[in-house]
């Protein structure tokens, strides 16, 4: 394995504080304005400094990696124009810098033709995934799914039988994938009362408060019920995390493993990835996964290509085909939303995002505080963005951010079609 | 990078569990009798899964290795005979097999001649070093008193001034090094008061108790005085995290970043090690290292080779050569000492134990639970054992595997001096 810091010439000490993090964890101890701790990370300036260090905040899994896949360079992307949302022109690179941007990486056809990094961050850095971590989580769906060892019409309870007195008694596995539960869990990132709240604070991510429950299984069992299963899209976290509890239930073996082996090391990634875990050691697949952004663009790749990486499949190409089309309700299920504001005419199918893209559907795949995997199968294109918002969540970002990769699936099409000229 | 549990064979899920483990951690969430947590993670049983598992109970720093250096395979050790500390005979086997050992590795001119695993260790797994920790780091220290960033005889307060308070005044990096500081300090594991106890807590090992110092560097700066520096040898773990602590002001740069930048890139690491870190980020260096057997024989090749490792130097020769031949009064310190029951003959010089050899000194790191690497310079011999003692510290255990160990280098020089027959 290499990567950047193993690089002999930077073997050599240098105690260089990286632009964008001035003045956090400065100093032995540091002092107690910079600390970065379990009951700031997640917030402004910390989360800067947080994204890159959870391990060092909340135990973790290691995810092994296995052989590197190759990811070769290919010709620079260069600085596509980009229209935002609120009608201005920018560069691409103008919105990178305008939006807290971590990592910044774009395959084109498997090539490597962007790729930046800020904030003291390498090629192997793993940063925070936040919600994208349940993209991956249901690709190891889709391959238990595909083996049989889970049906996606059965009730959640066969395989958990603990959740049958809480608000998950009735839900097939797939209404959590889609997220078309009925259970009460309220994803309100600046209530400080929501179910999220609780449950972060039950899985470690926030300093625990006198009768949280201890681990995110315990938890989950204690949701109840707001309303009919199969009904409307409604963004549920703890929907994942019932998912990962059923996967481990089913296969016998934990989140960690399982994602390692079902998708890490066929995808090639080249480090290990990692997971933070409860005080009762169960992974949180609905947001804990931190990677590099070489690894996450590889997962994208697998993505575009049809579930298939190295020569061999990965995901049953059945399931991310139905992913792009899925069955009639599933995008009214959406559309009946207020997410029908920010992404118009998408849909949200098996742990993916879904939107229209120029030439059919693109797969997205989106985390709190602007992490984002774009890929889009028709424009042989993945685009990779990790960052640190300050917000949770930011519209504006958000959807110059996606103008942002639609523009770059454009000028890489366009690119290839023209007539090459000396 | 290439490990076992990445490899493609090893890939499919599999829910079994490893022998030596049965029962812990077992079931998801696994039942309250078989969790290993915070609180039971060093006491039997739960400790032989909690010393393969110890990032995933408190965070942690990762220590990146660089480019691999091969390790060949040597011709196989055998399985030759030991004196047990009893008198009774035995093989090596037999006294692994009744020491607790999850993992035992040996080198000969830096090939592999044994390797076993045990309680699912695999040569990917990663497994606390407790006491060990504290050679490596010694290590580093050695690096950064040749680049002139230390100071030998200069008190520590020169460098970290918070502890002009303490006990630690007036003592020097060399006493630090030697444990021969007059600082109040009982190493005590079995007294549930004794300040290792405290320490432990500060510095997230066992759950906090009310009044606890959040954070070792704090902790270091509350102990008192207890006689005159350069005194009686007496093993103090707080002293290397005061090293830890000078290390961290002079340099600029994380302990986990020095030792990797210092030592595990230089020795040719093939896996990233990892370091427990405190509630403000700080390493333990006391005894918080896990990494794999693979690279803690690295670690001891690089020992007997005089400090050098891919024919570059890593730890000046001088140093090594002062741990093997130190100043007089040194074996004094020791021999009138306690320990001298135990490992007669010896001295503690620069964070390592040294004891004779048939040969000549013998470097050995040692930690508690059976945790050890062997260093015999003229046998050109590393023996590296991993272990989950149900005790911290047994002198049985202990004296059979050192007699263990003289056995195997006696064997491996009886061996290449013998006439080759056919």
């Amino acid at each position: 394995m290499t990567h950047d810091d193993a690089d002999p010439k930077n073997a050599e000490i240098s105690g260089a504080m990286p632009d964008g993090m001035r003045g956090l964890m400065v100093g032995f101890p540091p002092p107690a304005q910079s600390q970065v701790t379990l009951a700031n990370w997640q917030d402004p300036p910390f989360n800067r400094w947080g994204f890159q260090h959870v391990r060092e905040l909340i135990p973790s899994h290691p995810i092994p990696a296995g052989r590197p896949a190759p990811l070769p360079a290919g010709p620079p992307l260069g600085n596509p124009g980009v229209v935002r949302v609120d009608g201005s022109t920018a560069t691409l690179e103008d919105v990178l810098d305008g939006t807290y941007t971590d990592a910044f990486l774009v395959l084109h056809d498997g090539q490597v033709v962007a790729e930046r990094y800020d904030a003291g961050m390498t090629a192997g850095t793993r940063h925070l995934l936040m919600s994208v971590s349940k993209s991956i989580l249901g690709c190891a769906v889709g391959v238990l799914v595909g083996r049989g060892l889970l049906d996606l019409q059965a009730p959640v309870t066969d395989y958990v039988p603990e959740v049958g007195g809480s608000g998950y008694a009735g839900a097939t596995i797939r209404d959590l994938l889609d997220m078309r539960t009925g259970v009460a869990f309220r994803e309100t990132y600046t209530a400080l009362d929501a179910e999220v709240r609780v449950m972060e604070r039950s899985m470690g991510w926030r300093p625990a408060q006198p009768g949280d429950p201890a681990g995110t299984y315990p938890y989950l069992a204690t949701l109840g019920n707001g309303g009919p299963h199969g009904g409307e899209f409604s963004y549920r976290s703890a929907d994942t995390d019932m998912l990962g509890w059923a996967c481990e239930r089913v296969s016998g073996v934990r989140v960690a493993d399982l994602i390692s082996a079902l998708i890490w090391q066929p995808i090639g990634a080249e480090r290990d990835a990692e997971i933070t875990c409860d005080p009762l050691g169960t992974a949180i697949p609905d947001g804990g996964i931190s990677a590099t952004a070489r690894d996450l663009a590889r997962f994208g790749q697998m993505l575009v290509d049809d579930g298939v990486a190295q020569g061999r499949v990965v995901v049953p190409a059945g399931w991310l085909d139905d992913v792009r089309q899925p069955e009639p309700g599933v995008r009214e299920a959406f559309a009946s939303t207020d997410n029908e504001y920010v992404l118009p005419g998408g849909w949200y199918r098996s742990q993916f995002w879904v939107i229209p893209g120029a030439g059919g559907p693109v797969l997205v795949c989106l985390g709190i505080h602007g992490q984002l995997v774009y890929a889009d199968r028709a424009a042989r294109t993945v685009v990779v963005k990790m960052s640190s918002w300050p917000d949770a969540q930011n519209a504006t970002y958000l959807l110059d951010t996606l103008q942002s990769c639609a523009a770059v699936a454009t000028h890489l099409s366009a690119r290839e079609t023209a007539p090459r000229t000396r």
